[in-house]
This record gives C-alpha cells, sequence and structure tokens, in this order.
C-alpha cells in the first residue's frame, strides 16, 4: 500500500509518495498559484503515483500554512482562515483532494507535520514530548505532548510570542501585522531583510545581525522551555541556515534559564532536523499512515 | 473504598479523604515543619481516617512543591529537589507515604494536582487542554494537554517565563533568585510585597500596583495562549483575592492578542478556579482514583 503526503507551504507545495518506513518514492515541488491549479497539481500527482506505481493509496496526509481548520470535529475541519496569500481563505484542501481521490484525508499544521515526521523517522524518535520550531519568512511551532500532538484551541501560535524588546540596542519597530515586535516580528526572515537592508543569505557571520538574532531566539526557546518542558527542541528554517546561528542560541539558552532547568548537553537538546525539508511531507505520510491504522 | 489526597506545600501540607465522587470525607490543615514531623502527620491522619471509617484506602495521590521528581520511570520519583525550604532537598514524600502506609502512592506537582482536580470536578471539566496558573507567594503553572498531564522533561516552570520588563515604569529588579526580573520575580506576592513596602492583601483596588500587575500578567497568559493554546485558563492563588486584578488582565490580553486568535468571551476563557484551595487536594485524590483503577 501507498501512503500520500502533501506539505502546503505559502510559496511551494510538496508532494510524495511514501511507504510504511518512510521511504519517498516519488516527489513533486511546485510553486503555490491558485487554489485551484495548485490543488489539481496535487490530485494530478497522485493519480498518476497510483497509475505508474499499479498500487493504491491507503490515506493521505496533508500539513497545511495557517491559519487552519485542524480540529477533526469541526465542519470546516481542513480549510484555510484568514491568510494573506491571495485567493486562500476559505479554501478546504483536504476536502479538496478527498473529493477528487475519494481517500481518507487527515490534516494537521506544517509544524505539527514537521514534529510528527521528525518523532517517526527523524531526532524526535523515542521523545514523548518535543518541540519543533521553524525560523524562516515567518516563525513557527510544532509540539509533541506526553505523545499527542497538541492542537488545544485551534493550534498554537509559537512564532507570535512576546520577547523583550530592548529598543535601545535595536530601534527596529517588528514586522508583524498583528503585533509588531512579537518573535515573529523581529526575528524572522522578513525581519532580518527589512532591518539590515538584505536578505538573511546575504549576511555574513561576522554582521552583528546573529548575535541578535540569537539573542531573540534564545529567548524564546527559553520561554518554550519553561512552559513546555520539551525533552528536545528541533529548530530548522531558512535563517537557521547561517552556521554561526545555532551555536550562539545555544550559548545563551542555558544562561537566560539560570541553572534553573537541567538540561542535557545543549548540542543533543537543540538540534537541526535531521529530515531537512522533507519533515514536513514525511510527517504528513506519517499521519496518513496512523489514519490507515486506526480505519 | 477511600481515596487518599495530600497537598504538599512549602507553607502547609492539606490531607483529606475523598471517595470516588470527590466528596471530602475529612480533611487536615497543618503547617509545614521538618520533613520527619510533617509527614509523620500526614500518616497519622490516614491511619486514624482509615480506623474511623472502617474503610481501606484503595491509593494515595501526593502533589507537592517543587522542585519534584515526578517521573514515575525514575529511582528518585516522589523526591523534592534543590528547594530553599530548610531540610526538604532529598526528601523523597511518596516513599515515606508508601512505606508507611503500604499503598499505592502516586506523586505530581502542585499546579499539576490542581488542573486536574478543575478538570475532574472543577472550571475544566470536559476540557482536552487547560491551564492552570497560581499567583502567590511564588507563581507556577500546570497544564493538561490533549487529555494528559504535561511533564515533559521533568515538569515545566512557566512561573519563571521571561515577560518584557520595562525598567522606566517599573525599575524594580525583581526578586528571583535564578533570573531577577521573570515572572515570579516581578509579579509573585513576594515581589509585590517588597516593590511595594506591604503585602499584597493591603494594597487597595485603586493603588497602582495592580494595573502593573495586571500587565505582567496579561503579559505572561498572552504568551501561555500563543504556546499551548489551551481551551481554557484558570488562575488563582493569593495574589488573584484583589478583586480589579482578574477583570484588568481580562481586558489587557486580548489587545496584546493583536486579534489573532479568536477567544471565547475572556469571562468564560480566563475563570478563577471552582474548586478554591482545595484544587490540590482533590486532584491528588483524582489521581488516587486514576492509580487505583489502572491496577
Amino acid at each position: 500500500m501507498l501512503y500520500g503526503g502533501v506539505e502546503a507551504g505559502g510559496t511551494k507545495f510538496v508532494c510524495a509518495v511514501g511507504d510504511r518506513q518512510g521511504r519517498i518514492l516519488a516527489e513533486r515541488r511546485f510553486p503555490t498559484t491558485t487554489p485551484e491549479e495548485t490543488l489539481s497539481q496535487v490530485v494530478a500527482f497522485f493519480r498518476h503515483a497510483s497509475e505508474a506505481y499499479g498500487l493504491k493509496f491507503s490515506a493521505v496526509g496533508v500539513v497545511s500554512f495557517g491559519p487552519a481548520d485542524v480540529d477533526p470535529e469541526s465542519p470546516n475541519y481542513g480549510e484555510i482562515g484568514a491568510t494573506p496569500k491571495e485567493g486562500w481563505e476559505g479554501t478546504n484542501i483536504a476536502a479538496f483532494v478527498h473529493r477528487a481521490l475519494r481517500l481518507p484525508v487527515v490534516f494537521d499544521t506544517d509544524v505539527n507535520g514537521a514534529v510528527w515526521g521528525e518523532a517517526r523517522w527523524g531526532a524526535a524518535q523515542g521523545l514523548r514530548t518535543v518541540l519543533y520550531i521553524t525560523v524562516g519568512t515567518g516563525v513557527g511551532g510544532g509540539a509533541i505532548v506526553e505523545g499527542n500532538l497538541l492542537h488545544g484551541l485551534r493550534h498554537p501560535e509559537m512564532g507570535h510570542l512576546i520577547v523583550p524588546h530592548d529598543r535601545v540596542r535595536d530601534p527596529f519597530a517588528g514586522i508583524c501585522p498583528f503585533h509588531g515586535d512579537c518573535l515573529e516580528g523581529l526575528a524572522s526572515g522578513t525581519a532580518l531583510a527589512l532591518r539590515w537592508g538584505r536578505p538573511a543569505e546575504d549576511l555574513p557571520s561576522e554582521h552583528p545581525a546573529w548575535s541578535l538574532e540569537a539573542h531573540y531566539l534564545a529567548l524564546a526557546v527559553t520561554s518554550y522551555i519553561l512552559t513546555l518542558a520539551p525533552q528536545r527542541i528541533i529548530i530548522g528554517g531558512g535563517v537557521m541556515r547561517q552556521p554561526i546561528l545555532l551555536p550562539l542560541i545555544r550559548a545563551k539558552v542555558p544562561r537566560l534559564l539560570g541553572g534553573y532547568c537541567p538540561l542535557t548537553p545543549m548540542e543533543r537538546y537543540l538540534v537541526p532536523p535531521t529530515l531537512g525539508d522533507r519533515a514536513g511531507v514525511l510527517g504528513a505520510i506519517a499521519l496518513a499512515i496512523d489514519a490507515a491504522k486506526r480505519r
């Protein structure tokens, strides 16, 4: 049997066909355009894969950008909420895929997908409480708590955490349309590019941007530790590609904790994703496997 | 059958005998002195109750101040960690009670006890993801996430959350021995008393202390919402007895969220405990009932 995975991003979609062991048999990436065009490509990919392998799909997992309705009890399960991404508000991705392919579709957030993928086949195997943070165009977080994906009331919005903003050291106002200087407003790739006048990938490791970036991310990581007590934190996303950044954060977090929470060595506690940019789509496949098992 | 509950506090202990419905048949409160004296009183209370009712106990739940080892797999399960409370570091409360009474003993944090009690018989019935915050001498938080008590790595330390400290408006340095101006350092009853020169209960509702206190607590509540997405937040503790405080926090949180997370009306979202100062001991009894069921 085959399992389908979709990572629906605001910029691009990733579709993959996987087996029970998380081996990827086929994969396709394409830019996010209109809902109709993009979702038709998703459906075409899976139809084609099914024919190519002569195998049926058991289920499809979709993990998506948000805000999104991830409550299986809700009539709008699978629907994108108020997003600035034009044309997508009100689009029900799960329902579209389900109707077209007549398969069970399970739906969650992109960050929950990533943490679920890392827990099954990556850096969080065997752990019961884990946090995944992504620092890219925006900032987001997903968590597994005592073995279950954290949903709560709709879903967390960890990227919008309040962090102390030192306006003397950093007069930049922040770019979050909701909060100004929340974590995403101060530390996302978008914020970095606007504050320093060039994209994050063009800022050399000796640039003062990175010390400030590490400061904000360490403050957030510390607050997440105090609130969620994860056994491990996985931190990924485009901004983390700057190699100096992770060591800087690792150095700051224990100082901010003030020795209060004894942690395993930071090199094993705060780690990059091992599934790279496939964490989300592999998490979607893992969710599909789980959904097929439950039936 | 009877179920025992113990809330072990740094200042006082509460012991109670309950039935399956959470009715309290007997209760005793006494000050926390040395471990030997205090725990002997706990044991004497339950022995006496067992004789008085002619009934046996199925199990005892103990919820405790921390830091505490709440991992059932740990060899030190039930033990108090590095606490400033003299004589208590290294005391294993659960083991003491278990040895003396020869009963199954289940052990958790005081704040997890309170949220478990409120979920069973109080303000959080029927909810899967709930947060309990107590603002007293210190600040602490316990949570249920998707139906399970949050433990993670040891247990959270939500009271030590990092909140922005406006030193212009509030030059008070904070009293946390670990972090200075973390939430507990700025907003605990201890901090209030030191900042304003008199205990919280003597500060009238028109005193500027309360607007500042609401500011810090609203910042923390907002960060907890963004991280944990609880379906409801219960907030109690001695400092919350000032009646102006809860309405002030309720007014500030939606502004801090910036309309980002749609909440039920704040009056139903951020609520006082309905079990009052019995939440902890009732949670301990609920844990004992669960433990007896599992056997």
